[in-house]
């Protein structure tokens, strides 16, 4: 079933792990090497968990990435689930479901990635499992802590509220279509932008909770899946209406060049901003305080309003409700977070 | 890719997994739906983690199995982690990836199997990840705690301690022999009893949390691996030799027929007994303790002496020291915690 490979024995492969991981986190009592790992939690915040799976073919495609950018990733893409609940990361367990393309250098360079993410954002990797699968497969699981107070769920959207993101969107679709165009490296500005926007997204933590901080802020909610999809479920857990009016998004610099740049940024995924929903007797106040700390704007992309939970986009003056892209499971792409 | 299956579309296959997995619990603050889940940890213990992967074709087959036994063997295997730390589950979170196999009413029974033994243990299933895969794959993790003082990590085995287990051993092999070699249900006693102990094991929390709490159970795990491969390890990590006497070993009524029956009890694995070195002078106590609250004998099979990690087997008068069965990741059958 599987093709013969110069055997890297069990030791050799945790060591590679170990090494790579660097040195073992403070905080945890016990680490990796026995049947769990243990942690003080903090006494007066709510400890938070949030899992998610990343499958070759599916998620993302072996060929088009590093072992580096896909270790980096995929616990991006769990921190940012951290990041909308208005939490600190504590510690991430990663499953990982080998095949052929496993190596020792890939081993490395994957659990390298990680690390330096991990460690830029005081999360220790305490632990996981490896075994053989058909597909290389990760599931990482993240625990992080938050004040009961900062937790802001998808469900407080009220009318009125503006729909504002922390970053631009798009970004990371673009990239992919870069990396699926050519493999060759280019030197240029706005495709390495595009590019690292796909393959090294940040989770955006900090922003997380300052949002959460703020009693302004009704609402927060990572958008992984692309800004119609989400803001469609942060719609529908709120009861409200929503609208995207296209004439107010901004269009990256990186982007102009895409004749669908609009459409990467309602439909593009990847992208890891967090949707708030903000009071907008509060927003010029937010926004300020937002760009005086992040350097960036806090961007606007649409407004609540009563309603059920639809969505509406408005280009050149028609308004228009948008499909409920629900996924369906069992013949679409991608994961969906219960 | 795949074949085409009615559609079932997420809003349909999330709602059967909720209704499967019954009311959420209490301890949760936010539960399934939003971007993680919220728990306030106990103040005075420390928290727990540990993740587990199933893979279909490696450490199942979906061919042997209903997936009620597999929801619920799935976090058995995760549970019987915490129960090795000495810990009470809190909560698990799963991510499920899906073939062609799943469809609403596998998906219903699934999740029902699984939230049975989640009800019975005290655990709530607080959220996950379904996305497409290759494969079947399961990965579950699981969060506990248990006071920092009762927890036994598996280095701390003494020479003279009595290796001890908290329960028969090879009956899960048997019982995937049976699954094997026919696929019709006998009514046979000791096949129930073989089968069930394949497709059902009872993760040991209440006999973990005993042991842990008693000061002569000097090191505690979980022998989900097999005895010779999990003694090995507490062998290793505890710097201290190993032997196991065969003529020793009790072999339960339900095996006799097996002519291997005492290689299945050494290298059958998917037991989820518990392992304890245990300081001979209490053992008569101890074992008399055990024995009063599970009707159950905590077995003796080996005893540690002075070394550095070597596992020995007495057979007939021989002792022979036992090869150390490192699992090859890159060729072998099962996963491994690291």
């Amino acid at each position: 079933m599987y093709a013969v490979k110069p055997a890297l024995t069990e030791d050799q492969f945790l060591a590679t792990v170990v090494a790579a991981l660097g040195e073992p986190a403070r905080r945890l009592r016990v680490g990796i090497g026995d049947d769990a790992a243990a942690w003080k939690p903090h006494r007066s915040q709510l400890s938070l968990i949030s899992t998610d799976a990343l499958s070759d073919g599916v998620h993302f495609r072996s060929e088009f990435t590093t072992p580096q950018a896909l270790g980096h990733k995929a616990l991006a893409q769990s921190l940012s689930d951290i990041a909308a609940m208005g939490g600190r990361p504590v510690l991430a367990v990663v499953a990982l479901g080998i095949t052929d393309v496993v190596d020792e250098p890939w081993a490395r360079a994957f659990y390298g990635g990680m690390s330096t993410l991990a460690a830029a954002s005081g999360c220790a990797i305490a632990g996981g499992d490896i075994f053989r699968n058909n597909a290389l497969t990760i599931a990482i699981t993240v625990v992080g802590e938050a004040r009961p107070s900062n937790i802001r769920l998808r469900s407080g959207a009220q009318p009125g509220d503006y729909a504002c993101v922390t970053g631009p969107l798009g970004l990371a679709a673009g990239g992919l279509l870069l990396l699926q165009s050519a493999n060759t490296r280019s030197g240029n500005g706005a495709d390495e932008v595009l590019r690292r926007a796909y393959e090294l997204p940040l989770p955006r933590l900090r922003e997380g909770r300052f949002l959460g901080s703020t009693r302004a802020v009704h609402a927060l909610m990572d958008i992984s899946d692309g800004l119609s999809l989400d803001i469609a479920r942060m719609a529908r857990a709120s009861q409200a209406d929503v609208t995207i009016d296209v004439a107010e998004l901004k269009i990256h610099n990186a982007l102009a060049r895409f004749p669908g740049a609009v459409d990467m940024i309602l439909s593009g995924g990847d992208d890891y901003e967090l949707l708030a929903a903000v009071d907008p007797r509060a927003l010029p106040y937010v926004a300020k305080r937002f760009r005086a700390r992040f350097k960036r704007a806090l961007e606007v992309v649409g407004r609540f309003e009563k309603g059920s939970g639809k969505v509406y986009v408005r280009r050149d003056g028609d308004r228009a409700e948008l499909a409920p892209r629900g996924y369906d499971h069992f013949a679409a792409a991608r994961g969906n977070q219960i």
